[in-house]
């Protein structure tokens, strides 16, 4: 499209790395972002124009905020630039994405620093659940007196899914399966040495006991600390980038389109837009933005799609995510599973990263995450995980119980 | 400018209602805010392509994020516009604001809603004090075992002037002074109807207690709870709107220009930044700020200004405001406070709303509530706070100790 927005480089942290144990702090995490993604795009301090950093709530986790003001404490060559935080739960670094585009489709800026980022380990797994399960959701309305809210939400997902449609659990368990094999051959994944047995797949209440309803262990997406960066540019700043480092435009990555769609916080809400429009999709609002995203890439559907990094916060996200991008018919996504469309070598690869569930989900730090190995990708430097020949990848972050939506099409 | 951002309408809260004690919840607030807003605008759903807003903290005093998904929840007919929440402390609104009319510059959307809020009453002031302390500066790193962080913060301001020009604590009070008499005439100020005797503008320490140092009780913005909402549009969007209400396009305020500077958040690095600059201002990150609205909106200086609505968390903030702005000579701020520049009836009234020392300061509502009063100068319609024949006003919002500044410039 006329409006192409360049994609220099980036960088993303190891997320199995527990950094409170290393006895670092989420400034360390921050800046060590930050210079490396600087360090791998070949960029000065001098060439950034403005930064943005999407962050869930390092206010709960770290008493911090005002992450905006970290670029020029972490480098003091970008004091100065204009900078902002921007939240929207677990799709904040999308949201940021979104301003940071914005302003370079404006003329404001021509390359700009997109970071996201999350500290989650350094606090014990039930205060964890706690922080992340009020603040995202539509706080002492929904899930009260629920241990896990979380799971609790998106296992009624599942159960919309079987009411109207019918689901299997064998099914979701072939999405975590895969989620997780993709993992192994990322050098970047949480899970990348985690041992399972036959059983871990199962309905087996030891191996892979519940968490709420139909949400076993293995259908959750990780509870991680990470962060990652992509320096965004607009033509002219990537031709001028281009031109100093003897680089040919073409080989750079580009975001071909973006769609964004808000639906009220809470969960009943959405359920009822759904139940009550024509659609047959159980989010109309998550379809939208995918449609959004397309449309803006000249794309007619999932044909024009060689990979995916979706959403997959627990598996039936990501269940929701297969037939809403339209790889099957709504309420199908199961045949996706079956017949290996979204595994590594399938038609359609999704989280060749191993997503939330694999690759891990520092909730800040997911959007650009995707929108970073969606450029990898396309630029055949995905290593181990590349989807080979890919060109056009989409990405799905969503916020809340899918209250946010952002999808992005990167090509080249 | 080309760019020129129409400014619709909008509406703020009386900030001197505790809406926890009326019984309400932060979801209250942002419905009857954003619904009084598009009724003051005469805006409906249907019109309105996207939104955001600006929160400081949410998390701490609400156990409440991911805001963006409160549009659509507080008034349906805005299910699935874009949303996001945007934060920079106390200029947390401001960045909310930039980001929408870069949407809007780069031709997303043409009228954009952005709400700034916060809830701060419904804890102890203590509590408050704790949760407004540690985010919005370097947590852990700065103010440890100090009471109050932010009088503690800005009180060092005030000796920096101190050292690099002298100060007088009655400058500071003549500061104090004139906003508490300008939130007389402001029926939504918090301190409205506060009582002053003599001595509470002196350095009596039972009428004028010190909080940190220089920092007394009169020195000190108000907590506050409280959220303000405009409606922004592009010239086409405007011209739509005027075409439906019989309006003349120049009878709408509008952006004229903006800057936007982020220094490191440290409070010792950026007082370094300005001792080893040439400049002879404290802070050279506020005064480019100040300069890049100026430039954008073709004004010369603040002799192109008929009023400024600016930070001044605490006096020593505004004190510093009045010489980045260009007022005195850096260092003689006391200047226009000693010959009434800055008063009501001045030849360049600061702060006719009131302030954040008499009009109150919802920490994220602050820079929209600016950017509202601006317009409502500007369009003649501030009532008793007027200031007569006002045709262009400035914004200065600031975030943390001065890490994020934004100026906006509105004018008709």
């Amino acid at each position: 499209m006329a409006n192409d927005i360049f994609i220099l480089g980036g960088h993303q942290t190891d997320f199995a790395r527990n950094w409170a144990r290393e006895g670092h702090e989420i400034m360390d995490m921050f800046r060590e972002t930050l210079v490396k993604g600087m360090e791998a795009a070949k960029l000065d301090a001098s060439e950034i124009d403005a930064a943005h950093v999407g962050n869930f709530t390092a206010e709960l986790f770290c008493n911090q905020g005002h992450l905006g003001g970290f670029f020029a404490e972490a480098v003091p060559g970008l004091s100065g630039i204009p900078a902002g935080r921007h939240e929207a739960a677990c799709a904040s670094s999308s949201i940021a994405t979104l301003a940071a585009t914005a302003e370079i489709e404006a003329g404001r800026y021509d390359i700009v620093a997109v970071l996201g980022i999350e500290m989650m380990r350094n606090v014990p797994g039930d205060q964890a659940a706690l922080y992340i399960g009020g603040p995202a959701m539509w706080s002492g309305h929904e899930c009260q007196d629920v241990k896990y809210p979380w799971p609790h939400m998106f296992a009624r997902l599942g159960d919309e899914y079987e009411r109207r449609y019918g689901l299997k659990h064998e099914h979701l368990m072939g999405i975590a399966e895969i989620n997780f094999a993709n993992a192994r051959r990322n050098p970047n994944a949480q899970t990348r040495t985690w041992k399972f047995t036959d059983q871990s797949f199962t309905a087996d209440d030891d191996a892979n006991p519940v968490i709420d309803g139909r949400i076993r262990r293995q259908d959750c997406g990780q509870v991680s600390d990470g962060a990652a960066v992509v320096f965004l540019a607009s033509k002219k700043g990537a031709e001028a980038y281009c031109k100093k480092r003897g680089l040919s435009l073409d080989s750079l990555p580009r975001i071909r389109g973006w769609g964004h769609t808000v639906a009220p916080i809470s969960f009943d809400a959405k359920l009822r837009e759904g139940q009550q429009s024509n659609a047959p999709y159980i989010f109309p609002h998550v379809r939208r933005a995918i449609e959004g995203a397309f449309a803006r890439a000249g794309i007619a559907g999932p044909e024009g799609l060689d990979a995916i990094e979706t959403h997959d916060c627990f598996t039936t996200t990501e269940y929701m995510a297969i037939d809403h991008f339209g790889i099957t018919k709504p309420g199908e996504s199961w045949r996706a599973v079956e017949d290996g469309t979204i595994a590594m070598g399938g038609r359609l690869p999704i989280n060749p990263s191993g997503g939330l569930i694999g690759l891990g989900h520092p909730v800040g730090a997911t959007g650009v995450r995707m929108l970073l190995d969606a450029s990898k990708q396309v630029a055949g430097t995905a290593g181990d995980y590349q989807v080979e020949g890919a060109r056009t990848v989409a990405t799905l972050n969503i916020g809340g119980s899918a209250t946010t939506t952002v999808s992005f099409i990167v090509g080249r």
